[in-house]
């Protein structure tokens, strides 16, 4: 073991460029060497590899704890849901020192005596870097706020313990979508945010121009009208002309009217297309296996951090997501579906007769049927679905190739089809709907090598409120957009 | 060596989902027993771990070259630049067998006779999926088209070698800076496409309303006027208040009239925000490192298709890549850059005077300075810098911490800076830009545990020209949009 001698030294930063709020209490008398001591993350440091050794750690105070002999802090810096405990002697911190204020801590690691932690760092020297007026500081210690509080400060919600995993969860549900699909030799494909592709769901589209575009000029900077995407289905479709498998995962836009607790202006949308099908199943069982990958790396790679929204966001939730691993997903068709729906002794705001589409209720009571588990339903009416959707040809109830994954809690989490490969059919139903010039390019993608292909979109936040357990699809969005709030 | 049984098949799909142009031709006399033969990706076929097995294949025809005897096809399907050869006797193939349809080919896996490929599929029954009239089809056979000829069909050009070679280097590439950052302990963020921020470079916004908005109704759907994003790094710097190391990696806008090659009004950008930084050297370490990184892994997986572009597009392109990694990249101040500039011999049409910005002419020149390859230009005039970089408070010449990365052919790759941590030093800076209200939830990062941070973006369009020697930013995105284009 070696000893290190103690100043307070300056940073390495130039003089001038120290920040006024910077200060360095130091405690005993020896002095440092010149060189720093190593820089830990929080989570490294809690590894306890370099116990016994000099370290640096920086982050921000979670906690603050005088008592008389000495203060206790727990240091955070996001690596991790736990926080570095921090024993400095009393009497001489400083003034700053406080909940949520940013510190450098230099000093040695060592065991901790207690076994709530398995280190902790004995300070040498505190330096607070950035102070946090405690009166002002929307956040209190010791308190536990409420998602919806911690809501009304998007610009601050990240240095609570909830938000703070739930981002670590979302970073790592996202990483791996995008393993999952390297993995499977799917490409990934930048679909276009503004698009000129108007058709599906006119009155959803939100609309871009430069500012101070007039009624007259509308579509003038672009030469045509543009819009912000509602999916990138049409894109990857092009380019499943040439790749069998491609996805894209980016920001999806609906200009719902609609304070609902699961819909956003602005969502997140993993999409997949996948050439050669031969069947739905070629779909369901890329979505079901899409679904278990990402769940399994989250719950392995953010344990504690799930574990905080299984404790005391949705109590019980983790058996939900257990059964649904445990499990394969049941397929029943949309005509089954309103078979039980009819056979079934609940009763429905919205009717169940066949040819009507499935509303939340519906889908609700169908997962709750099937055990709680995710759930497919394929086959959907025909003239409920859009000109893409691959028609069954089949009488005298005529049905469309496509499929709905429905989860619990949420309801629908993704939607998918197989798509109109056959030039004739998807011909006759885009001059049905009088879209035949509009998609003359898409009727290409038929006319040059078209071969039998479907995909699906999942929705991202969704996908986060049902492992989770979040009621509020705000609570999973870094900035969420939603009618008469844009924050930030 | 075991021998199977050979007939026409009906494909495992429903019978009334068989695509009418789906057609089967089957040379010989031999039965295959039901079961389908194994199917393999053309890259997985080129590796001839299966030589001598029935193997089962599909894509589409990339060249078509009927004999005397036999008939030779190039089928690719995506995974690799390379295509696989199949070979069939010549006198019995389908009519609609061409350049650019759709096939799945049944056969045996041989090693090939020929030097050109390590193997090739003896065809045994080869099936039209879906036709191509090669007379329509704008893309012929033997032809190499030039990129400014195929950017014409965007719905069709991933066809093309060039283009499905740019879109495995873009994917291989994207995944690329996921997992530098991951790897080195960055949280990816997503920033929000709609935000209500303002500030920057307000020329060059696009606002976002539902269709139909009258001027008088303009922010009424989130009760604000909202924009496309110009840049994540107000709302990373939200994040770094907790996280010491985040990113996002997602499209940006401007809404510039400009029809150059190095813009877009939709452009995917990398940024990245860093907490506890102690100089500007701990950003150009981070870009460099990327940088680095993400060639590294481009070059090492597509090796091919980035041949395809040093070798037809950019020739001798790829010295240049390589000079830019054998060197660490140079660092001048903006000051020693003017003194270059005002030293050089060569005549400039904009003004090099210090207090000017460095313009597209002024970067090729210090590029080419410094050896044509990659440097950093640091400690740019305040007055030039945003209100959120970090006053240097030098004098006489009062600069910011701001860097850029110039890149041979490109200029700008990067621009970056330490932000303005000092809440006083911040808040005078806004109140004399007007924006002190506007910002007050800016200055509350400042109010609450502020720490020295700093960031920067890297355009990622630019990056690929730049590693490809592309000269046109339309050429290496999926979907351009421009000023007067937004096409599909």
């Amino acid at each position: 073991m070696f000893e290190m001698m103690f100043q307070t030294v300056a940073r390495a930063f130039p003089v001038s460029s120290i920040s006024p709020v910077s200060r360095c209490v130091s405690f005993g008398v020896r002095r440092f060497c010149e060189k720093n001591p190593t820089k830990l993350r929080v989570s490294e440091a809690l590894l306890g590899a370099e116990v016994g050794e000099d370290v640096r750690v920086q982050g921000w105070v979670r906690s603050y704890r005088p008592q008389k002999n000495n203060i206790f802090l727990h240091v955070n810096d996001g690596s991790s849901l736990k926080s570095l405990q921090v024993v400095a002697p009393a009497g001489k911190s400083d003034p700053l020192l406080s909940f949520g204020c940013a510190v450098e801590v230099k000093g040695i690691l060592k065991k901790s005596p207690h076994f709530k932690q398995p280190v902790e760092l004995e300070a040498k020297q505190i330096q607070v870097i950035g102070e946090c007026n405690p009166v002002d500081f929307p956040f209190k210690i010791k308190e536990r706020h409420s998602l919806e509080y911690i809501r009304q400060f998007p610009h601050l919600r990240c240095r609570t313990n909830a938000f703070s995993s739930l981002l670590r969860i979302r970073s790592e549900a996202t990483a791996a979508i995008h393993s999952y699909f390297k993995s499977n030799g799917f490409l990934q494909i930048h679909t276009p945010t503004i698009t000129s592709n108007d058709c599906e769901g006119a009155g959803e589209l939100f609309q871009v121009e430069p500012p101070g575009t007039t009624f007259a000029e509308v579509g003038s900077f672009f030469s045509v009208p543009v819009y912000l995407t509602v999916s990138g289905q049409l894109h990857l479709e092009v380019m499943s002309g040439a790749f069998p498998r491609v996805y894209t995962f980016g920001p999806t836009f609906r200009a719902e009217n609609s304070q609902s607790r699961r819909h956003l202006a602005e969502f997140f949308m993993v999409e997949a297309e996948i050439s050669f099908t031969e069947s739905i199943e070629d779909l369901t069982k890329v979505m079901e296996d899409l679904f278990r990958s990402v769940t399994d790396s989250v719950l392995a790679h953010c344990e504690e951090d799930v574990d905080l929204f299984h404790k005391y966001v949705a109590p019980g939730h983790r058996d939900t997501v257990d059964d649904a691993l445990k499990k394969s997903f049941p397929v029943i068709t949309y005509t089954e579906a309103i078979d039980v729906l009819k056979r079934s002794s609940e009763h429905f705001t919205f009717p169940t007769d066949w040819g009507c589409d499935l509303m939340t209720e519906h889908e609700k009571y169908l997962v709750k049927h099937c055990g709680n588990i995710p759930v497919f339903i394929t086959d959907y009416p025909y003239d409920l679905k859009p000109f893409y959707a691959r028609d069954n040809q089949d009488h005298p109830k005529r049905t469309a190739a496509a499929v709905d994954l429905l989860v619990p809690g949420v309801g629908e989490l993704c939607g998918g089809s197989l798509r109109e490969e056959r030039l004739s059919l998807l011909r006759s139903r885009l001059q049905e709907c009088g879209l035949e010039e509009t998609y003359s390019w898409y009727l290409d993608l038929r006319r040059f090598g078209s071969v039998p292909h479907g995909g699906f979109g999942l929705g991202f936040e969704r996908y986060l409120q049902c492992i989770l357990g979040v009621d509020n699809i705000k609570d999973v969005i870094p900035f969420p957009r939603f009618s008469n709030s844009c924050l930030l």
